[in-house]
């Protein structure tokens, strides 16, 4: 049976993203919630969040990160299972994410460019086969140039699977970040980071493994946005039928 | 206690840097067989494979195909652990390779770069990932302009890796390989080929998931022959004290 | 005074990315015309061509081939500059633009995107300064999945740039495209093309020149349409107030 | 008549380097001076530099930035064409030095490989082409893990060379280098530095100029010292027969 498919914020520029990937998936879209603004010609505008999962086999959800714990809970109530893609959450809100995990299948994921998590779990794995001793690990980003800090959140995550990936933690590999001036040289087993600035990039990531003989790099570049909702339908057509529990977009890949 | 490596052919070209690699990793170099020309300076040079074998606690061979199965044999009389990266055996020598393989550890690999090791374990890992019908696969490699054929074995390598990691094959998937001229619409699927000549390039692969949002690439480059050394030497390090079997980069690399 | 521009063909694709670009220019729109559809908002529909000549400085015109003669025959009898961004003109059109430009500025080019221009006039003195006895040039391309010719255009193109700075042709100097198979060493001074394919690349080129010790390379991507549209737009108030005479994107970036 | 070119400080890895660059080129090897260590094979060892000048139409110095002026006195002296390729020179150095191409042609160049000169005349016209205020310019650079300072000297010079081309100065449009934590958005028109560390990288630039729908970036990379060697070698050729003067490799390779 065709499966049917519930967006919280159904008339935001993500929503009506999802709702076009969920059409072109050609899954059934069951209609959304807004707080204001029009839904996407066609669409069903459901009057709440309950209403909207009663309607649904899967609801997926990129609002806000203080309406999580309540859209869990009552994703859980109606047995609907649930995509979450806020970001922000308090520890609060992630113990309510799990506790609503109990009863039904729950994706969570920061990221869900399927990319992007195939990248950090990729990250993990070349970690643990290039050592340090070796195999200098940098990561660059690029992004657009109104982006206020660096290195991204991304950049911070693949830095963190590398370091897991030689069983240790970022803090105590030692991250070189922004070098200018004098730096010295290269600490064994750092991590090294780079940002670039500039134009309109949605954001690229490259992540490099240098030794003296040869080298080894993994790019990762999001054209638009919308490969966050692909990602998220994608993740809706995985979890149905799933068992209860907390999974994450490696799980939807089958990482 | 230290290891003893034993180095066939150690006065051509590939047996010098292997025992410089040796010397790096710390090693004991147990000394060489040589047909013609000088070993390195303090280097043993050994009458024959079998005495070498008997020197030494694990034996490399980069020398001739026809040679390897006489070599796995004598390496299997001797208990002596057994590095093989000769390439073009034929059927039968790699049989006998297997049946020596029955009686002490064999570490044989095409390539022992461990980045293209890698390269080929998560270019599969990532086809698995990827689906066809959104992310095309394309490989470009770029080597010296002497080369005379295209693509290069590590791309056709990598293309199957990327088939294997889809289920099914390079040959049923379809390769495209050298567009030139009115070549149609990509094929959903396939794979594409591209080379580039130029210089004294030893050997750059890149593989490339192109879908319409984002786009994720791998790329590893060979600065110079020392990284088949430098894998051969690790692979020597790592087979001491294995069961016998047969074994190839991957296991080495824990892949 | 601001200036005003005047587009032909308003309503389609590219006539709105033009207005959009006129506005983002703090220029004057002073109409445009259309076949069909809608203007777009707080456009003036103009009846014909010559009308919105009349109330114009400048007009862009990106409609079609076949009525590239004519629309330069009437810019000029209304002494209005002329931007034409049609291609596929024939021999016939092209000697009636160019006697228009005789009467009035004209900017005409293949390719609007300054970048582009750029990177055609830089491979000229890239190739005039890197000779072809110890620099191999070779290109590489990327587009979408749908495109059924390889290599291309601006491929060519730059093809014929690097020729051109060697001092000879494309043609003479051999074009090598599409390796595939026992292809034989590389041609001294021949120009290598590559072409993948994947996604909805708007379009990427890269320029190699690879020697022994170094290697340079250029590459321009587009990320869309726009592009061609900005600079368009800039060539229109770059051309105000210049002599009579046929101009390309060069002469508009200085170059 | 073949041209015959001396060598300052033979016996080093510069030298060597120079001796087989020039036997490449099909010149003529007059032989060198040397402070210690054996001359290359078949190389003449001439007592002095005045001896050397006197046996040679052109000497190539990369020695010590404290012998330039007397080197290039003595050249001036004997009438020798001169290659300078030390750095570090004090102002009274060059001052020197430039007197003393009142008398002979010299070449004196920072960096002699061929494409890092072209590079910096590209940046500049790129720069002077893609207006600041759409075009962010950003400069990345990658070195071995010995590197102690950031950014390279090169990528210093290549800001420079941007800032030329938009009629500015580095120091006026300002460096945003090393970014690290909360910077804010990027600075309209100032010019962007990262570096990037890790193995044996010899040397490796990339600048990027990114707009919103469209980049363009230049990469170069060194594959090992010999570039400096070809390039001093080839402004050995290049200069016999010049009228005396100081020039740069922009002029021996007719930017």
């Amino acid at each position: 049976m065709t499966i049917r498919i519930g967006i919280a914020g159904i008339s935001g520029r993500m929503g009506r993203l999802l709702a076009e990937e969920v059409a072109a998936a050609g899954a059934l879209l069951a209609g959304g919630t807004t707080r204001s603004g029009a839904a996407p010609a066609g669409a069903a505008v459901l009057p709440d969040f309950a209403a909207l999962c009663a309607a649904a086999d899967v609801v997926i959800d990129f609002t806000h990160a203080h309406a999580a714990a309540a859209h869990a809970q009552a994703a859980a109530a109606a047995g609907t299972a649930f995509i979450l893609g806020s970001s922000g959450l308090s520890a609060a809100d992630e113990a309510a994410v799990s506790a609503a995990a109990g009863r039904i299948p729950i994706v969570y994921a920061a990221n869900f460019a399927p990319g992007v998590n195939l990248f950090l779990a990729i990250a993990e794995r070349m970690a643990a086969a290039l050592p340090g001793a070796q195999y200098d690990a940098e990561i660059v980003e690029m992004h657009h140039r109104q982006k206020v800090d660096a290195p991204s959140g991304t950049a911070v995550a693949l830095g963190r699977a590398v370091a897991a990936g030689r069983g240790t933690t970022l803090e105590e590999a030692g991250r070189e970040s922004g070098r200018d001036g004098h730096c010295g040289p290269r600490g064994t087993g750092t991590i090294g980071f780079a940002a670039l600035r500039g134009g309109q990039v949605v954001g690229d990531h490259t992540l490099v493994f240098a030794a003296a003989s040869e080298q080894i790099s993994l790019t990762h570049q999001s054209f638009d946005r919308r490969v966050y909702a692909t990602g998220a339908v994608r993740a809706a057509l995985w979890v149905r039928g799933r068992a209860p529990g907390l999974y994450g977009m490696r799980d939807v890949l089958g990482m």
